[in-house]
């Protein structure tokens, strides 16, 4: 497959690396900064662009990786009848792309990506096109990048989205107050790293529900209580403590409820 | 070393795993119920018992390996004079032991232990003792079972429990909430797992705070407002949002007034 690319940043270099890694042509590179498309097209032994009328005409995909915020302006730019155009967002409409050409669809990453990554990680890819042969065209060529491909309609993606954020986003955070803490504490938070690790591998073999572990799912009162009192001076890390143990607690319940 | 390990779940079971897997003998098992106490001796070949008072008199650590609220009792049934004597717990002072030895301190693994893990994680160790020679012989032997070990009293290693029930716990619940949402919606979940544990592995080379992505950072109120909007019939869900979007903010802008 020829593709151009469109954009620079963290998810078009990876994306970029893998398509190319799989045997696919990036012909061109797009980008504002002249420093950034010239760097990403050497990577991928493409041509560059800073100008978006000058974009390569006879590409078999046009994939637009920018902000989620400058995909329609982008697109509104972007004019390439009737050649497929996807983007890359996990909440923005494929319909944005209707300004660009008569074929869109959707190419979107369900995963964390940064362009210095060295090792690159297993990337499912959500697909969805306004017609079905474009549909089929982008299963085979995510199917040929990445091993997880399915179809996601604007809804799907979106919930699957906030599921992400959820998981990783707001995990991250935790990872970051919990840091945060050790430092004020002077404890060492890398004696954390295999926990964590193990916390997230652990979900190969087994459900988050039966996985809980701790003090609040066995309700022990006098551990959570130690905890709170040391967690005075952490305000805001108290108040989560608290929604959590709380949050378990329900969750537990809940699930006894539906036997 | 010659070792009785008091306790038969978890714990007891990957650090018995551990310690014999290291080259020590585990000579003797103690558990309330025949049963477990029978079969966790056999898969580690020792000898087993489910009267604390018939323990073996003649070995060089005791490792009493039970619930936490079970330790005062358990403690105040074993007399082994001046045996060296440990609890693996996270929140519980080693002082509890002085009821059964001059000689007590602390062995106790910063990881999630599950008994049916196949493959053992790196499982790092804090040791403390009430006298210096047993500090030294705990660093030792703890070194000689795992790579990572660390001296901590019993409020440094509190404040370690604290964060890893943060770390691990809550980590955990949020993956659970968000794979009870997917499952409301129909979205399926495992598409996350490469998510999740890229999140978890990146910790390797970047700090979480740096690590930081997503709508909030960004300040991206279009997503932020889009994913509350659905997450309208998701009370708890959305609360959350609410309140990890505004506390990651805060971090930023608690970080940017630090430069």
């Amino acid at each position: 497959m020829r593709v151009v690319l469109i954009g620079t940043g963290n998810v078009a270099t990876v994306l970029g690396r893998k398509i190319s890694g799989a045997g696919h042509e990036v012909v061109q590179v797009y980008g504002r900064d002249t420093a950034h498309a010239k760097a990403l097209a050497e990577h991928l032994q493409a041509a560059y662009t800073t100008n978006i009328e000058q974009l390569d005409s006879d590409a078999g995909i046009y994939i637009i990786a920018v902000a989620d915020t400058a995909i329609p302006t982008v697109a509104a730019a972007l004019k390439v009848k009737d050649k497929l155009v996807v983007h890359t967002a996990g909440s923005v409409s494929k319909e944005v792309l209707k300004a660009s050409s008569s074929r869109y669809g959707i190419f979107y990453p369900l995963q964390s990506l940064r362009k210095e990554m060295q090792h690159l990680p297993d990337i499912p890819l959500l697909v969805d096109a306004n017609n079905t042969d474009d549909l089929s065209l982008l299963q085979d060529f995510a199917g040929s990048v990445v091993a997880q491909v399915q179809i996601a309609s604007d809804e799907q993606r979106l919930k699957l989205h906030v599921a992400a954020v959820v998981v990783s986003n707001f995990t991250n955070h935790l990872y970051a107050l919990a840091e945060q803490y050790c430092k004020k504490e002077q404890a060492d938070f890398r004696l954390l790293h295999p926990l964590i690790r193990e916390v997230a591998d652990r979900l190969q073999y087994i459900s988050p529900q039966e996985a809980q572990t701790g003090p609040a799912i066995r309700n022990d009162t006098t551990t959570i209580q130690k905890h709170l009192e040391l967690l005075e001076s952490h305000g805001n890390i108290k108040d989560l403590y608290a929604w959590f143990t709380k949050s378990i607690q329900m969750q537990v319940r809940a699930a006894s409820d539906e036997l």
